[in-house]
């Protein structure tokens, strides 16, 4: 399987050593392939699988279960998944571990590589139904971000694997004298799998971090048990049986890959992360979480991405319209229920521009107008805002609305707005408060969903002063400097860094300003609290292994 | 600085690429450059800094400490060395990094470089004095275990640093198109560290894991606290006065790199580790301490080299004496105070040899008299045993003979022996014990000093099932086994690598067997208890930086 991935793989290594863009599918669904037969058959595929047990093997199984609820027509889903022991899960994937892990890097790359190229072949659209119907995203963004992009983090994460396993040479011939005797050793060097990794996926945006996290821990050699969020589980046990199905015609073990499902009223999180073969836990999801797993997984090794607040720095723009719009844009997608949106927007007084001045209350009118007028046509608000994943988030947005009309003002109210093809789906249009710096506790962290934060400050350097204090605190992934001042950036650009938000400078026009492009975008620093683990860097993949050496007198005559 | 050691700094690298045999510096004390002159000045250095205070400017002094005692005259040294507030020795680190975090790879690799260069050229004969006197080494080992030997894992520790530094490329020229829009954007990618390092070193062996640890943070743009063992600073003091006055003369703030000394009775150690900054910690020393280090240091990274037991499998051999001479030779290097010396034999029924079986009761008196005969002549003793670094060893010595003669049997008695130089060194000859697994509690688990157990099993594969079960259930850095079966090696591989041991097979000859190489042997694999780290993975320094990242619209008209 190798040698027919070969070429992709090694553009894949190119671009993650430029970090140019590059990729090898087409970002549009218009573009994919026969895309109107495909997009039928993956629609039929999802909805045959509504209303009954979904067909998979697992090792133990002692029930099922399946509560998802799709936020597009608040119905449930009614699939019921196939509950397994987690004893019995890890017990399998510790029998299928040593065949695998002595396969070899090629094999192993090229039957990963597969398991994408299949998903991507022959399950994208059923991918994109899944997703839409569990985390709520429009179908543009379950294609490109859940879909293609998702794959691309999963090949850049097979392409880091690769290296580290690479930098480990197989074996080695040592000669030296000890005092008047030549000794002269042959040196074996083994990759050994740390052993069975934790895959949770979040509700919101399963495939794009679990796609890599288990993929990084596969190439190594490992076993994996993905543990999808208990509403959003179909996108990953459409995952498992997928890869289950390469991985056997492979000639491996299928338990390399395992579900384990769990419910909200009975959650199996900490089991898993508890048990005593548990060896490496990548973890989505909540703060809270997150960092239960970061301080309590030893012995296991925790990968972390959880959340914080992005934070927003307006100095100035060259174009404050189109910064507006930018802004505006990327606080509507998904109604912000991505980790990487901006949330916390830290105005000074003034805002500069090639025009003069212009005042905070002006800009702050202006971000709430824009806004307003992306949500006010249904059509174009379901296309960006989508859905919202779960009951919880509105439940969150009328306590936020109530607290805001207290302690600051509301700018902008949240409210349902008709989806103009789901007609129940669960919606909301975006809430907008205006606060002090005194009102810190109510943005010093992430309020997950639409809702975001205009904050008063004295002047651009307490702006920016605040955020970078905020995401170096409370966590940010994100953030975003608007500026005319070239100094402004040097120093934004430092404090940033410091701080460890991936920053973007400036940006207008049609990219999402959180767009995280695979192969050229590292997403997570591990310097602050919104997680430990960055796509991609060796540091992701290279402790997913260990080196065992044997050494002995050389046999050959060399 | 770079470009002076451009050279060497090449040759390591292709030495840790093909990890053949390779080293700068000669092994044996007698090829240093004009020996005998220096080897004066290193011993006029040493005797120069007894009795008297240390000289070594810190931040933040608070007063002087100092209880070394020589293992070889069990008289204080009285050097009383300054001791900083903790929290004083963090402020001045962390304000020691940004311009070192700044200034670029290859300054820092030369800087660092010419750390190592420095000690060698000009300290290392008062390194190798200090070292006998803290640690009880003796001079052979003190210059190549703990002198060239460390400066080699220290390079290596560089190079590897280097290599994952470099795999960030620091800018990226991306474009792509959304929709009808081309966006075209610039991104740099800066190294940021992640904060300050707590080096421990421990006193029996304090430069050999902490040179290459704190180069390993050093290289990646953090600062360092070393905070040696109490009984065993000095190496460390020498090696801290000598890297700062390095730092400063290349412009640096020589806080980069601190010294933290506590005493006995009220240690330091978890205060550092629980400081809000403390964002690394490299521990070598008690699996105790190192596994409370694994499970407590969160949020800081936590990087552990302990111990555990050392195991030997003996099924058979083409050349049983010669094997029996290495075995030997190995249980008394330095009185078994190594992680790396063999503990437990694991002994069939009958050892197969060329002329027969030979019965386990025999080969037993083969081994004791091979260690009787080694340590017979108080010449050849010193050499080998050289001394005991702390009398709590001597007190678990007695104690486990006591046990051994109630529970097995003891096959040599442990007693001191006249140290022909020092009539004071505090020596001890081996305690060697005959149990069955019955009494697994006695050897399940590092006994520290020249103590070893042969452990009567039903047949070979019962050996190398048992001696692998404790390694995994107790730790173990190394493993030997000598055979005459090639398949016995294919299963004692396997065995070896899943519980991670390092492996040698079947050697004979000068080299002890427990030699590990810079640059050729991986130290550590990670898989059992006896530590996390491996000298040197990429794992060891990878996530010693993190990558945060800006991107802008392009400038130029590329």
């Amino acid at each position: 399987m190798f040698d027919r991935h070969r070429d992709t793989f090694a553009q894949a290594q190119e671009a993650c050593r430029t970090r140019a863009c590059w990729s090898p599918f087409p970002e549009m669904p218009g573009k994919y392939p026969d895309t109107e037969a495909a997009q039928a058959r993956g629609k039929a595929a999802f909805e045959g699988q509504l209303n009954q047990p979904f067909k998979l093997d697992l090792p133990g199984v002692t029930g099922r279960t399946g509560e998802e609820v799709s936020p597009y027509t608040q119905a449930p889903l009614a699939i019921t998944y196939p509950q397994a022991d987690p004893d019995a899960l890890f017990t399998a994937a510790r029998a299928a571990m040593p065949s695998w892990a002595g396969a070899g890097i090629d094999t192993r790359i090229g039957v990963l590589m597969e398991c994408l190229d299949r998903l991507y072949r022959d399950h994208m659209f059923e991918i994109v139904q899944a997703v839409m119907h569990t985390a709520g995203q429009s179908a543009n963004m379950a294609y490109a971000g859940s879909g293609v992009n998702a794959l691309d983090r999963g090949i850049e994460a097979l392409v880091y694997a690769e290296a580290a396993m690479r930098f480990v040479t197989p074996t080695a011939d040592w000669a030296r004298r000890f005092g008047s005797q030549n000794i002269h050793l042959e040196k074996t060097y083994r990759l050994v799998p740390r052993g069975v990794a934790v895959c949770f996926s979040c509700a919101s945006f399963a495939t794009w971090n679990a796609w890599p996290s288990a993929l990084a821990s596969l190439a190594t050699g490992n076993a994996v048990i993905l543990k999808p969020h208990p509403m959003s589980v179909l996108p990953m046990a459409i995952t498992v049986r997928v890869w289950r199905d390469v991985l056997a015609e492979a000639g491996f073990d299928p338990n390399l890959l395992t579900l384990c499902v769990d419910t909200v009223a009975e959650p199996l999180g900490k089991v898993l992360i508890k048990h005593p073969h548990c060896a490496m836990v990548d973890f989505t999801g909540s703060t809270t979480f997150g960092q239960w797993v970061e301080a309590n997984a030893h012995p296991a090794l925790a990968f972390t991405e959880t959340a914080g607040c992005n934070t927003v720095v307006l100095q100035g723009a060259d174009d404050l319209d189109a910064a507006i719009r930018s802004l505006a844009t990327t606080m509507c997608m998904f109604s912000a229920q991505m980790c990487t949106s901006p949330q916390n927007i830290y105005l000074p007084p003034e805002v500069q521009t090639p025009g003069g001045p212009v005042p905070r209350d002006e800009v702050a009118q202006l971000l709430v107008a824009a806004v307003a007028g992306l949500v006010d046509d249904p059509k174009r608000a379901a296309m960006i805002l989508a859905t919202i994943q779960s009951p919880n988030t509105l439940n969150d947005l009328s306590r936020l609305a109530a607290v805001g009309r207290e302690r600051g003002t509301v700018l902008l109210e949240s409210r349902p707005y008709p989806h103009p093809d789901f007609p129940n789906a669960r919606t909301a249009t975006p809430l907008m408060l205006a606060v002090t710096p005194s009102e810190r506790d109510l943005y010093a962290g992430e309020c997950f969903g639409p809702a975001s934060f205009l904050i008063a400050c004295d002047s651009a350097e307490d702006a920016l002063e605040r955020a970078t204090v905020d995401v170096s605190e409370c966590g940010g992934l994100t953030a975003f400097v608007y500026t005319t001042d070239e100094n402004f950036i040097t120093r934004a650009e430092d404090a940033y860094a410091s701080a460890g938000a991936q920053l973007t400078i400036n940006l207008t026009g049609a990219m999402p300003l959180n767009f995280a492009a695979a192969y050229s975008d590292y997403h997570v620093t591990g310097l602050n609290g919104a997680g430990n683990a960055t796509l991609t860097s060796l540091a992701f993949v290279a402790s997913r292994f260990a080196i065992a050496q044997s050494r002995r007198p050389a046999r050959a005559a060399s």
